[in-house]
């Protein structure tokens, strides 16, 4: 089989860096060439020294869409707003696009424009990107041309609630989802709000009235659901770099109901999904560096709800990882290659 | 005025050593003796360099109720279900009694029991024994001589209910109290679950299915509101050493209501708790070292929910600085007295 | 007696922060105003929350010379290169200056200008600007008008190497400096290499080749010496925020020496210097918040060597506290007022 | 090829779990059994949740030599004082031993006895033990039925070094290592000065006067000077689980020599030291999870020294990592193989 042809186009962030580190073990896949207009010229491998001797011959490049023509997929790893952009232009050259940004993860053009505080470039390819979250959209993303990478949050939160709404078993208004979240979410950017001095021995929430992730996790879960889903929604950040919790409440409709064999059997067959026995307590380190989502589910009976305790790492289920998965998906390749190692832990 | 001379009983914790550091800066405190099995004889500056030049001539001596006699106050710092061994004594000298334990804070001696899986020592002496919140309780304080130091996560999630509960605005079933706290709130004790390589890098949630404080928690709301209520409870284990974020979810009877002006006015006068403007996400850092409780509260229009954010310092306002607090209305100093430093930060 | 009145230049920063606290406790100080040009009419206590309760009335003005004509001393916690422009008129008003900067710092202006990269505004002050260390110029910072405060590194390292160099028991070409910060050192500027991600969980060595603090410390401790002194001085950047470790090697000329005897004697009357038992290690931690550097000296009679370590709070007497200890001895206070409080630990 | 057939004494603790991390991804290693006392009937992924999915019918069994039989080489990554219990038993039954541990890192059983504190089971094998350190030691380990692994500081230490040892260019009595370390070097046992409220957010040196790393190096270096080195060893505890960081100072015998062009040389083909460009810093996070030691030098001309700056991950190159490594040479694979990760950053 032949390699993968891969370009990247601004690899310079969180999660472009961690995209090169999971490549460098993925047997299938080479880059090409990756962009950035800040580090044009530079080699990689000066700018991350941690990836010295994988990647010795690739250096940034001015973007410019015709590097990519060579490509088979281009990920974009870059802020919002500029992967639309690019999107026509692959699509005429048939080259794949899986766009870790939030461009093509809400369907509707005018509730996008709302949150980003823009107008999209290319409203009409919303309808024909695929949501790439494998464990809901498997089949439609095998056959996808364009690809929108989840949220970090969304991937956590959906999956964590999405065996108790396929299934109807909770009052789908009385959803809460309090996430924790490291500082990487936050990306390289040089902001005051995420230097050490400001984040290490302290917690807040943020963004408590509306974070652009609620649209997106409702979206999905309605989707999921099949009726219209409302969430409460309340991020933190965390003194740590990666990794988020997701603790999420509902209220069930009967207390007639097993959770546990419920959650096991929905993702039975799931490579990245690992549901925990009962009673436990998942700790973000436990994937750190890998693409699980790792689940427990509680029933707390006295006041009949459920309590899922959902963590992944944002940069990789959270992003990259996903993003190599959902390529694996669209090439036909095993949907696991290059991201079944373990946890770095401690 | 004399100084009040203070007894410390199991004084080499993390409480312990913070109500030492608080009342070096106390303009009428003395610490007369202060006791601990294991590092009888030892300075307590030897233990803690960080008190050198505060506490001289200050060495743990061996625990033996006759070294209280001599004290106005007793401040004991130490695990469950050893302060009510020492409570008829003291009494019986009319030596007043602050625990930070919580051998007296649930006033049913059969649900204590079931919690804190031994009988109670004098179960007669809980319903003497005041509940040392002083924002809920500060009358009966006043004229205590038996006080039960609230527990560090009771009294963030209390101070964040309670102008709720109080005016009857919330479903008293609905409650959900998302916590987040330093790992101090765990005490000095060797244990591998709270290795630095086991805590950094990484949340959890622990006890989601019951947590001791759950109950001190309901029966102190259940005061406030005069009805029984019934909260979810999570607590959550974070990589920093002070603070805790709680996370307050409640559903409100109607929209009709000014939650800032509310929360403003039910703590207009009260030195220790801190309402912050509309739209504010307190940080834990911005109370670290001090004795105040910051809250902001965010009303959840669509959802019809208040949402409450309130951080303490788990080590201040939740165990050592309350204490401290209590002792002054005890004694009728200022109730601020020794306790007005700003926090430390960065 | 009659308060202080203080203005303060540029107190954004985390200096300017630190400061602001270290006051609040300060029972003859009373801040009359403090500049900022980037958050001018913005109260203190709304950029920083921790300050909430303490400066209510104050908010930042506009810079300009004018404000501080009603101050009987001026604190410049400024970067470099901002205070020397404000000193003569300052001089002019009869208000003294304590600048944070290394504006005053070298005597020699053309050393100067090679390290910090600018033309000097008023070389003819460098002569009478006295260098801030109390335990070497506590006589002529008594008489002062403008003091030059030291860097972080610079107090550190001179307090421990002082005793040894002021006997001329080490060979003065051997020192080493193997200096380890926290972060809150390189300031609250929003820059890449400071963010929690590129900082928590690593360590590294920076400016190996040349940093501006060593011209600073030669100068300084060849003064003690009273002879040119060479050091090789090695910074490096520590995971967390507040805290100095200088790890100090020297070549003794003869091992018949009494190290410990030596230090204690040394700092015996000093109110901010402590000097640990044999054998000790003295962690930064037990000096948080604190205006103490605390020294242990160990023989190395083997390989012939005195091993200095020496912590301090960077932020304290690293920076605002012994500004205001400098203050206190310039204005014939007792010299440990407003700072005589123990360390925040854990 | 046939796997090779691995048994892991002790591996509850965070070598043995790095161990079992990497083992999984390694092409042609097969674990056959684990063994601990205090966990035996338990699953490997109950403890360690990381590895669910990776070793799902392994059990920790009870430690009892026969298990062993089966295997081509055994690790013990157990405290100092337990592998030299089952040495002989292992070659008897002609399995290779690798030892984690110190047990066969000293070949004098008299120094070996004097830093370990008890008699030595086996000294008659203490000579025939190969030391571990593949840059140094190749063709001897690829011989050896007995490696014992180097220390975590020795391993940072001795590649720093070694090119200015072999090739005699530094007074080979002013050698200093100032090293820094992440705490899970202290491994994973319950220890007061281990915990998170103990470490975070502060630095210190230990063992100052003596630590047992030093006798370990100093024979290293020796063997590598071909004469008698004697080296000042300071550690000091970072607020950080992994790395190492090595800061070594030497006198040079000349300012005549290019130190860039000499470490580039001597590491030119070793696979796991990488010499990184004049005038870096690495920094530890630039080797998290990887065998790698990245090294700069440094020329302080103006005092005729070298400054060596050296980092690696102390469970992987210190530990584990490099007992893989070791593996590999004695069985005859390629020496990268399963180790050719790139970091884990951010």
């Amino acid at each position: 089989m032949n390699n993968i042809k891969i370009g990247i186009i601004g690899g310079t962030g969180y999660t472009g860096v961690e995209l090169l580190r999971l490549l460098a073990q993925h047997p299938a896949a080479e880059v090409l060439c990756i962009t950035s207009r800040s580090e044009r010229g530079r080699a990689v491998s000066d700018l991350y020294p941690s990836l010295r001797g994988h990647y010795d011959d690739l250096a940034y490049s001015e973007p410019d869409g015709g590097h990519f023509a060579a490509c088979d997929v281009v990920f974009a790893a870059t802020p919002n707003g500029i992967a639309m952009n690019y999107a026509k232009q692959l699509q005429a050259n048939e080259v794949k696009l899986i766009d870790f940004s939030a461009d093509f993860r809400i369907s509707d053009a005018a509730l996008w424009s709302k949150w980003y505080g823009m107008e999209h470039a290319c409203p009409e390819l919303l309808v024909q990107a695929v949501y790439g979250l494998p464990e809901v959209n498997r089949k439609q993303i095998r056959k996808a041309n364009l690809v929108a990478n989840p949220g970090c949050y969304p991937t956590a939160v959906q999956l964590g609630f999405a065996p108790l709404l396929q299934d109807g078993l909770v009052d789908v208004q009385s959803l809460i989802a309090d996430c924790k979240s490291g500082v990487s979410g936050a990306g390289r950017g040089a902001a005051v709000a995420n230097l050490f001095s400001e984040i290490n021995e302290s917690v807040r929430a943020y963004n408590a009235m509306g974070h652009r992730h609620q649209p997106e996790i409702e979206q999905g879960l309605s989707h999921i659901a099949n009726e219209p889903v409302q969430m409460t929604f309340v991020p933190h950040l965390m003194p740590m770099v990666r990794g988020i919790h997701a603790t999420l409440y509902a209220n069930l409709k009967s207390n007639d109901v097993d959770l546990q064999a419920l959650y096991e059997a929905h993702y039975a067959s799931e490579p990245f999904v690992d549901v925990l026995p009962a009673g436990s307590h998942p700790d973000t380190r436990s994937v750190r560096g890998t693409n699980i989502c790792r689940i427990a589910v509680h029933h707390l009976v006295q006041s009949q709800q459920a309590l899922v305790l959902s963590v992944e790492d944002n940069l990789v289920k959270g992003a990259a990882g996903q993003a190599i998965q959902n390529m694996n998906i669209m090439f036909g390749l095993e949907e696991a290659m290059g991201l079944d190692l373990p946890a770095l832990l401690p």
